[in-house]
């Protein structure tokens, strides 16, 4: 096994060598984005597989991942990153603007990140019980700051913390099955997308009619 | 290879063969289930993991199944069998009883078909584009067949066909989330498992008070 068959390692000191480090471990990731667009499961990808996507040879994956799992948890991390932009770009559209524009804003996230948004699709349900946590830790939390900013609200005000969580994880969850249909819609077919996007822009704001309307229990 | 090492073929008249040979097709559909329990996917399932499994020997699968790929799509239509079942008893529900019968009603289903609901959860995002479209499909049939449901409602019965498109779509939305979140609650917690009916059913009724609210455009 050669160790200079590719990019140099990320601890040496030479600024052209450590950047070639980092595209070919960038070159990893999104090839096994890449390989998961289709109908793979990260748990049936091989070393090999996303080596040779990546155009490097498998030895060369071993300098920037010690196995399959550490290059998988990386991608939840990346990926998270851009889940957490995109719902918090459209939390910060639905405070000074219209639940339209939180969706708008959500809409052209999973567009221009579309890999990305594939692999929290597929492993949400699909993937191996620890992406699966982190996943789902992630959206937790998100829902949490979301009731906070509900509590704000003078609809939504006197309503108890449980109802607070209980709206934010319907508002989120509406957020997530929207991305999903995005995802699924006939590839991008503008007009598939738009209709989607069009649907979950009346749901949320007929979810905004009701809140007047909600008694918290006891309250 | 012997041609007796397992139960008789099905299409053998004598009839201690046939109902033999429905147990071992029975029996290699439960160990896919069970083994896609845990965290595999099906694409990373093995027809001799399988057979392993059922307790039976790999040639014996080729009596009851072409390839892998029919066995998945018998799971998928056995499992749409219990999906329509389930929101056809919360349907049943929803216009008898309360919305709080037809939850408590699709997770009770959710509970006795568990590894049922698991393989749809994992199918529909992580699984092959065949299983998914088919899933996909079984569920807009059943968004049509709600919203028709509603159209008869006095709240909704001036909603035009798109709206009550959209309405439908968010109610189911909100029972798959439920019956996933269902199976991600810590195993067999009911406390947990009650938690996630609860929310949802407070979901129902908030999305329900808005109903009388909304406006069809142009209506």
């Amino acid at each position: 096994m050669s160790e200079h068959d590719d990019a140099g390692r990320g601890d040496e000191s030479a600024d052209g060598r450590e950047s070639r480090g980092q595209r070919t471990r960038l070159a990893l990731q999104n090839a096994a984005l890449r390989l998961l667009e289709g109908d793979k499961s990260f748990s049936s990808l091989s070393l090999r597989e996303v080596a040779r996507e990546a155009g490097v040879v498998p030895t060369a994956f071993y300098r920037h991942f010690a196995d399959m799992k550490e290059l998988g948890l990386t991608l939840v991390d990346e990926t998270m990153h851009t889940l957490r932009d995109a719902l918090q770009a459209a939390r910060a559209q639905s405070r000074e603007n219209t639940l339209g524009d939180a969706v708008a804003s959500l809409a052209r996230q999973v567009q221009t990140q579309h890999l990305h948004f594939c692999f929290i699709a597929r492993e949400l349900y699909g993937g191996r019980s620890a992406m699966r946590q982190a996943i789902r830790h992630e959206i937790d939390l998100f829902v949490r700051e979301l009731a906070l900013d509900l509590s704000r609200h003078k609809e939504t005000e006197n309503w108890s913390a449980e109802d607070l969580q209980m709206m934010a994880s319907m508002l989120i969850n509406i957020l997530i099955a929207t991305a999903e249909q995005m995802l699924e819609a006939p590839t991008r077919r503008p007009q598939a997308e738009n209709a989607v996007i069009e649907t979950a822009e009346k749901q949320l704001r007929l979810i905004a009619l009701a809140a007047p309307h909600w008694k918290s229990a006891g309250r």
